[in-house]
């Protein structure tokens, strides 16, 4: 029988997890998954992720040889040393980081690397959907937050501490009539392009249906004044926000995630006119900015390529 | 008798250019410099450097052995493809470019590389200056205009079309009344914070001395009140820019060429207070900003640079 070579995907979020195995093309031969007890701490959470893991392995023995396992997380990470801090998201996790990478592979004796989700997600965007061919591709995810992972010179860029891609907390006001971010900065991008800015700004411009960033863009598909201005603000800025990516990096390609998935045109269009307002020509001729292609199965493939991309790097370091 | 490897650095700018003979480890052997016909355009341009070449060559005879060539030119290129692209300073080239890298190699028969400016002079800071010892380093030059090298994971970050790096345009006031840049776009930092707009912004507010930047810095230290606020208000925004480099990219070390070596503390305490405000405090605590170290030497082992890091990059590109 021919037993595949498989990897071993751990995709931990807030409100979900799974484990999967995939082979290194991509091909999803299991998957597991359950919520995350993410309100009774890093201990729970860490027993939920093994426990998902040896029910994969299990369901490895009649299926193929699992080479190592890559953990794609929500939270953010020391990619070089595996280790996870914590996040709105994930409470009570050790502020000095916990060796999730290590831990893992401890438990299940597999080499095992870990990514952060926006940074994971950029990979698999780049090795399996709108980042294919790319040398330098910059991804953004416009969830609850706004992330990014970089793809620079066909190397995911990790910044000097483990750290950067902070795409969401630059400043795209100075004015004195900033919005205030959560992050504690003022006229952050995020305060005006996350799902929830775009809701709440919708709602201050009297916006009344449902609370989400879908329902919002389903009523300025249907007209609606406030919905409308909401995603215009978002386009403004998020254009502005992209225009300082270019400038700074001259990526060929943009991938939009989350949010510009679900609002299409209606947030692609203005994002795509400031971004040209306010970056050279020379940096956006040649520039495309394109909606995520992996949809559902984005997830499984960063924690596929949180571990694909780090084997592929001669110097990586990987826990085992 | 021992003789020495050497390499041919050819700094083009658009006041003086110069040839040297330099070893991979940067000591100076031979340099003769010239003033640049700028304003007799690119043919004239080229013989005057292709002939200052041929005397370093000559002189190398007694020396030792030229294994290759490094341009470093004042002027956008395209380091790839060995192109050179029109500047201010250097009017008269053609738009389409000009293959400077193999008009130089097949005039000399050497291998040869080029790099625009910033970028050779931020390899050069990397490897023999304030980058010493730096994966992830910016080297802003804060000249005319405002340009920067990213090193980043060791390696010169280039740009899909042969730019980016451009942080003197990214937009640090985004108010209606930001001012507007030579480049059209408003708002950029190089407004605020190159040599000119400091002495322009200092003239603005009542500054009667000589108009250089040199001039104003020595102004300001005698208590000048119009010299002192241009360089508040160029650090304020300086350290505006650099909260957007440090939030994309998590550099570990920002090293400050040209007006920052002249102006001294009077324009890094500011800008390092206002980096500090709009930069998370995860991203800036293990951060150094730091003065360029190369001084006088920068322009030629720049243009050493632009050799030794394409031949140090397995899949460079060098005309030959």
């Amino acid at each position: 029988m021919n037993r595949d070579r498989l990897i071993l995907g751990i995709d931990l979020g807030g409100t979900k997890s799974a484990a999967t195995l995939q082979t290194s093309g991509g091909e999803l031969r299991y998957r597991v998954a359950t919520s995350t007890p993410a309100q009774d701490g890093s201990d729970a959470v860490v027993a939920t992720l093994i426990s998902l893991a040896r029910n994969a392995l299990q369901a490895a023995n009649d299926l193929g040889t699992v080479s190592g396992c890559g953990i794609s997380v929500g939270a953010p990470a020391d990619a070089a040393n595996g280790v996870v801090y914590p996040a709105p998201n994930l409470p009570g996790w050790s502020p000095i980081g916990t060796p999730l990478a290590r831990i893992v592979a401890d438990a299940l004796n597999l080499p095992t690397c870990l990514e952060n989700d926006a940074d994971a997600t950029a990979l698999a965007e780049w090795r399996f959907g709108a980042g294919r061919g790319a040398e330098t591709m910059a991804f953004l995810t416009q969830g609850t937050g706004i992330g990014s992972g970089l793809v620079l010179n066909g190397r995911l860029h990790r910044g000097a501490f483990g750290a950067g891609g902070e795409i969401g907390h630059i400043c795209v006001d100075t004015s004195d009539e900033a919005r205030v971010c959560s992050c504690g900065l003022c006229g952050c991008l995020e305060a005006y392009a996350s799902g929830p800015s775009v809701v709440r700004i919708a709602a201050e411009n009297g916006y009344r249906g449902e609370q989400s960033g879908a329902a919002v863009a389903e009523a300025a598909r249907g007209g609606d004044a406030a919905a409308l201005a909401a995603f215009a603000l978002a386009a403004d800025k998020l254009g502005r926000g992209l225009a300082v990516l270019v400038m700074l990096l001259n990526p060929e390609r943009i991938v939009l995630g989350t949010l510009a998935i679900h609002a299409g045109d209606l947030l692609l269009t203005g994002t795509e006119s400031s971004l040209r307002r306010h970056a050279w020509k020379r940096l956006t001729e040649d520039l495309t900015v394109v909606p995520a292609q992996l949809g559902d199965r984005a997830q499984d493939l960063a924690a596929l390529c949180a571990y694909l991309s780090r084997a592929d790097e001669s110097n990586g370091t990987m826990s085992q």
